[in-house]
């Protein structure tokens, strides 16, 4: 049996267990593969430092050794960033090996410049990891799904805030307590703001929005708003109404064949697949022409789960090099516009905190005319000072709910706008 | 751009829709493939008839001339049954041509034979419409999941009977009322044993298994229950205890490893994220050692979404056909050996009819110890004549569990063993 040489580009938190399991199983995966996958050397910045389970002697702080090793055949890539990674891949495709990399980052800003350099090389860049961890969605996506349509994606695919979500769901917690219990067991980094402004998800989305709809999308073509602003009176509010508030990446075909491509928070009813995503499990649910409804679920990070998604890429890049072929490229060949957010509907939900006069309604009602919001139902609650109008708009643009806003802000009767949220997973 | 000719055995339910999409998708699928896809023949039973958006020349009832026609370079099979898909199929691969098909009753019984045949002619047998219609499993498993170990696939792959079961557990309703009002609504057939026996389930069954482990597996493996039995009791039991039943496909290592491959109703806790899938839906959950838990949800059959995941596979061979290489192969390498129903281990629900009497219990409680089957909760409703005793196992044997039901039904106190169910979904 032939053997395959595999170096690979950090080990941290996925880099080892990729590492442990690639020694592991060592058989089971050359029996899968047709090949014997030998990691013979693995790049990291400390390379003095003493690793569980990693022979010292495959230790190296000089990365550029493995991509530029002509006995290398196969490059995993879980550095993570910009620098190096991009210049260390992009040397590693050029001398003609194939990639697996689990660099969402990376993908989102530069994919375009990355799958160029592999079909020059006519290699492999594989990354089935970079989107909801050890989740089979990328392949799915690209694969199972290319004889359809593909109308909508529509995903959980940050696990920290969606622990964070949860908890707040199911303990009535305030945002800063749940993210404060997040980081205690390890779910939060100390610096959030990747995770819960929304960044992570925005990677994802314009990856799996590429994928999607065989068009370029990248991080900036991304719209972004995190989960800080989210209350526990709206996780409350969105509860009586038997929703459940989730940061939702959506990549969606406009009704004038435009991409909409954004991240935010968004109320969904409790019924739908993706509101029992709870804690940090991922899912992704798509809609297509004609295979319908689908959901993806499970694990959307960690070292092992992610490791997984590698493995199963490296052994696919691996049967190409010993049985020649190579795996499909990227196809940007549909060329989509990405739509403004201006422009993207959804219904919404609006909190008004209201003075408690005759009236009141009424002059509400007619800002929302004036705009050409539809209401679809209002709910009052409290009375005296402390009387609350709950809004629920249909469909509409964003510009025009913004217009809306701004007008209702102005209103006397309205002493304030509590909170306005999308509303998602209805037409 | 190269054209690839493509031949069609079957034109029907799923069939006039792959037709369909081939026609209306032409461009878009083209780019997709790298190369135009021309449906030039279709074979049929009867030629004659008319068919809504198939032009009648393409329509032949001499399903041969198609697979040995040399102009032809894929071929798609959805005739279904043995008989003469087997020959056609066999002829193709033959001939040189990559197959695509959705026949798992073809594929569990003659599977082995169809992939040497692919391989010795070194073209792509495809086949992800064969399980769960729309949703990509088969590719995942094989692919996505290849660099992990699977422990456990257990899946709801059959629409009609979960259809029938959902019936029961909203309304209330007895089998046959729920049989009946699925036949009336289109969801099972005039004759549905191949369905609520279990046998359409145990096709997809030993398909899953042979693919998670890596060894052969045919129907004649897989042990086989129905629904037929279940009663509005049995629902009514279930729902007191928070669970829900389902008919499950189930593919496990067991601690010996072998691999035992099942089909039979089972009680699942309505926390499990399989028993929120309702109505005509499948869903396939999986756990594998390094990525965790996973479940793919979607719709099942249906001409449009199996058409789906034909078409996806279409591209995929002709892609093949376009770049060289070839998709990755069956594996059997691992040769797992099939578990007897008998050493299988699992938990059970068993409901009693007993006299009230003094010492009912200890009898009972004797019983099972005598098979050292362990008790985990007993819980006695109602009183005089119509006591009964509603027992939850431990895991057990199921030869252990049967010799416990046969002493029972011995058994002077024990009027009637009312019903032995299986509870999956925990450890
Ligand atoms: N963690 C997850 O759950 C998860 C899930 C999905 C995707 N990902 C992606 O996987 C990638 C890796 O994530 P991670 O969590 O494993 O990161 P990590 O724990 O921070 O590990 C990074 C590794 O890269 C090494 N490294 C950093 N700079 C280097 C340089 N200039 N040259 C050589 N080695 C260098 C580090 O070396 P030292 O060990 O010496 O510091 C470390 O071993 C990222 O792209 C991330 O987005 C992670
Ligand atoms: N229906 C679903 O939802 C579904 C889902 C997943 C998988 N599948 C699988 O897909 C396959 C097709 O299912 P289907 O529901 O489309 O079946 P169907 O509606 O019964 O269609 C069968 C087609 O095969 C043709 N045919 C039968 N015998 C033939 C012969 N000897 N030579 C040439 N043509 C012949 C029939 O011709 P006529 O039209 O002239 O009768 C008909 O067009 C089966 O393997 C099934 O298990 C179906």
């Amino acid at each position: 049996m032939k053997t395959l040489k595999v170096g690979m580009l950090g080990a941290g938190v996925v880099g080892s267990q990729i590492a442990r399991l690639l020694i592991a199983n060592k058989s089971d995966l050359a029996s899968r593969a047709g090949a014997n996958l030998e990691l013979v050397s693995i790049a990291v910045k400390d390379s003095k430092l003493k690793r569980d389970g990693i022979p010292a002697a495959l230790l190296t702080n000089d990365a550029k050794s493995i991509v530029n090793d002509p006995q290398i055949d196969l490059v995993i890539e879980v550095i993570g960033g910009i620098d190096p990674a991009k210049e260390l891949i992009l040397t590693a495709l050029k001398n003609g090996k194939s990639v697996v990399t689990a660099n969402k980052a990376l993908l989102a800003k530069h994919g375009a410049e990355l799958y160029a350099a592999a079909d020059k090389a006519n290699v492999d860049l594989y990354y089935e990891a970079a989107v909801a961890g050890a989740i089979p969605i990328l392949r799915p996506l690209r694969e199972s799904l290319v004889g359809d349509h593909v109308i909508r994606v529509m995903g959980i695919v940050n696990g920290t805030t969606n622990y964070i979500l949860t908890k707040m769901d199911e303990n009535g917690a305030a945002f800063a307590d749940a993210l404060k219990e997040a980081q205690a067991l390890g779910f939060a980094e100390s610096d959030p703001s990747a995770d819960i402004e929304g960044f992570d998800a925005a990677a994802k989305a314009a990856i799996l929005a590429g994928l999607a709809f065989h068009s370029r999308v990248t991080d900036n073509d991304v719209y972004r708003e995190g989960i800080s602003k989210i209350t526990a009176a709206d996780v409350k509010v969105a509860k009586a109404m038997e929703m459940v508030i989730k940061l939702l990446a959506i990549a969606e075909l406009t009704p004038e064949g435009a991409v909409s491509v954004r991240v935010h928070p968004a109320l969904i009813s409790r019924t739908h697949p993706l509101a029992s995503v709870r804690d940090s499990f991922n899912a992704v649910f798509v809609e297509a022409e004609s295979a319908g409804q689908m959901m993806f679920y499970g694990k959307g990070a960690g070292g092992a789960p992610t490791a997984s998604a590698i493995l199963g890429d490296l052994v696919a890049v691996a049967r190409h090099k010993v049985n020649g072929g190579i795996g499909p490229k990227e196809s940007d060949y549909a060329d989509l516009k990405i739509a403004q957010i201006g422009q993207t509907k959804t219904r919404y939900l609006i909190r008004l905190n209201v003075a408690d006069k005759p009236g009141v309604l009424e002059s509400v009602a007619h800002v929302f005319a004036s705009h050409q919001v539809s209401i679809q139902t209002v709910r009052q609650t409290g009375a005296g000072d402390k009387a609350e109008l709950i809004v629920m708009t249909h469909s509409s643009n964003e510009s025009s709910l913004s217009a809306t806003v701004k007008d209702l802000k102005n209103l006397p009767v309205v002493t304030d706008v509590a909170s306005v949220l999308r509303v998602e997973g209805v037409n």
